[in-house]
């Protein structure tokens, strides 16, 4: 399939965000915490003023479908980007914000076999619209977990977990001893980097910007199972010092862009593979010439959606999910540093979680 | 093998380039046809500067060796960025520049059993030191080619016809009907894409810098198979004009470098390949963000010396270049639009390849 094909199918599937039956009243009949609701937005712009809290309707329960009571969902920055309108998925008008969360089956239909009310769920498509309490969809449309899991973590693997998963495995064959290197280590992605690689055995070189509690955040990343905490100008100042007794970094891992590429590409290997999977600097990649021609490093880029879409109901998708939840079981990963958020203070995460030098995971409760 | 390692090989290998019997006098009952003389340099430098013609001493044959009556060599841009000191080759001094060329077999060690007086060779390691009229080698450090090459072909096959070969083949499987963009499509490699395309029945978007001439060189490089050929301004304003008919080019081949990378990027197939080869903007590969994660393309570099020097003696590289001499005998690739210089010009050649606009190739005649 082309790669415009299957960015036609990924729009074509997010429009199952769109919300025809939204209503404008809440029944004054209802106790609030049965009402549905959803976060929803009519228009692109900034998340801050164009997402309300509205109710919804929900349908009746079809022969394939499932009813959710949504638990809990995080505010990504791909969830505000979308909502920027500056992400490639671009949903029907109007629209409910959120790619990821968990919840409880409350109802199966009549041919859903493979689950049961009282399930743990988390979506199994990129387009499910998370931030609601409360929703209908196709039973083949969400997953079960392993029990056990703790449920912030099942709430927020699907886009951090699982992009920071793929990437220490689908570039390089990376083995116990050997080192990667990335900035923006303090993002959601970056703290998932640290923790999957300090399982599986693999060492961590870790940039951060530099800021006032630049301690503080280096003991917490240190405790996550970073190797080395730095900033860029700390690392040009004791290269050695810092680097001592690593091997050159096999991969890099890119969510800056522009000159922060030069310093990473510094340390890779050559023949290592530099992955970008974001550009927080808002400038493009940078890469010296000479890295490409000499030292034969690989440019690539990763967007976990697009994996998600290509590899559906897989058996892959169902071992990695299982494989972190297993880490997360056996405390080898956590749940995300986080502030929980009662739907109605949807402002106030979204406002938190658009706060520079954000190191903890805004979250909607949904259950309230 | 590590790729430092290999590195570490590939400079050592150069070290053949040394001259360690260069003599300052030439005897004056020889005749200047048969004294052996190359263009060595002492210090890296500006070519212009460094470079002298001299008189060398020819050991005898041993037992495994051949002599060679060099005939021509080129003068390509990686021959000066050696002698700048700006490429990782850094050949031990005195060194003889040159990294291609074609000579004939004069004389054959007594183990020698592949190869015969009168054949015809060009180098089969990178650094022979080619810019000499006579040299003495192992039998294994040059290779024959198809008879009925022509000439000025064999002598460039090397470099320029090698690397476009190998960027067309060896990073996306191309097929006739499908379509390929370069910039500086006009430099040695350039000319070489769009013939080696044009055998192989895919079309080419070639980008030039505007310049006074730029009919001519259209004219000229559209005679060469060129299915487009435009500025980069051009293909901004007429780009549905241009790139009417034509799938979306699913590799990108790079030698310039900063801004360009944005035009070759915005035309590239998703999924597609961004080969770099050069950098003569000067100016990191610069990389849109949403290309990398979004279209998923591939960033990469080539060095040609590096796939001769890893697949030295392989059959891929004797297919390779026995189907380049055979293109050329059939006249569908030809040798390069050239100027050729005696060897005692040499400075003149020299100054004439590093003139910006140029398109002829300069080639030294070594057997006058």
């Amino acid at each position: 399939m082309a790669a415009s094909m299957k960015n036609r199918l990924l729009i074509f599937k997010l429009r199952r965000l769109q919300v025809s039956n939204i209503t404008r009243q809440i029944p004054k009949n209802r106790s609030v915490s049965t009402i549905p609701r959803a976060i929803v937005y009519d228009t692109y712009g900034d998340p801050k003023s164009v997402l309300r809290l509205q109710e919804t309707e929900i349908p009746s329960v079809g022969d394939e479908e499932v009813k959710i009571q949504m638990m809990a969902a995080p505010i990504n920055p791909a969830d505000l980007n979308t909502i920027q309108g500056q992400y490639p998925f671009k949903p029907a008008m109007p629209a409910i914000g959120g790619f990821e969360g968990v919840g409880r089956i409350e109802e199966v239909g009549r041919q859903v076999k493979s689950l049961k009310p009282g399930d743990l769920v988390i979506p199994s498509i990129n387009g499910l619209g998370t931030w609601r309490n409360q929703l209908v969809c196709k039973s083949a449309e969400v997953m079960t977990f392993p029990s056990g899991t703790p449920l912030l973590f099942a709430c927020t693997i699907r886009v951090n977990m699982c992009t920071a998963y793929r990437m220490l495995k689908d570039f390089e064959e990376l083995q116990p001893g050997d080192c990667v290197i990335q900035n923006a280590a303090n993002s959601g992605a970056g703290q998932s980097v640290i923790q999957i690689a300090a399982a599986r055995g693999i060492k961590t070189v870790n940039i951060v910007r530099d800021r006032p509690d630049f301690e503080d955040l280096s003991s917490y990343l240190q405790n996550l199972g970073a190797t080395v905490v730095t900033t860029e100008a700390q690392l040009r100042q004791s290269e050695k010092i810092l680097m001592q007794n690593l091997p050159k970094p096999k991969l890099a891992l890119n969510a800056v862009g522009g000159k922060s590429c030069f310093t990473l590409l510094k340390h890779l290997q050559p023949t290592g593979t530099m992955v970008t999977y974001g550009g927080m600097s808002r400038q493009p990649v940078m890469v010296p010439t000479s890295s490409l021609i000499f030292s034969d490093v690989k440019v690539r880029g990763y967007w976990m959606s697009r994996w998600h879409e290509q590899n559906k109901d897989s058996e892959e998708a169902k071992c990695m999910i299982n494989e972190l939840c297993n880490w997360a079981k056996d405390e080898k990963v956590r749940p995300p540093k986080h502030k929980l958020h009662p739907i109605q203070d949807f402002k106030l995460a979204v406002e938190n979680a658009m706060t520079d030098f954000q190191t903890e995971k805004q979250i909607l409760r949904l259950d309230d």
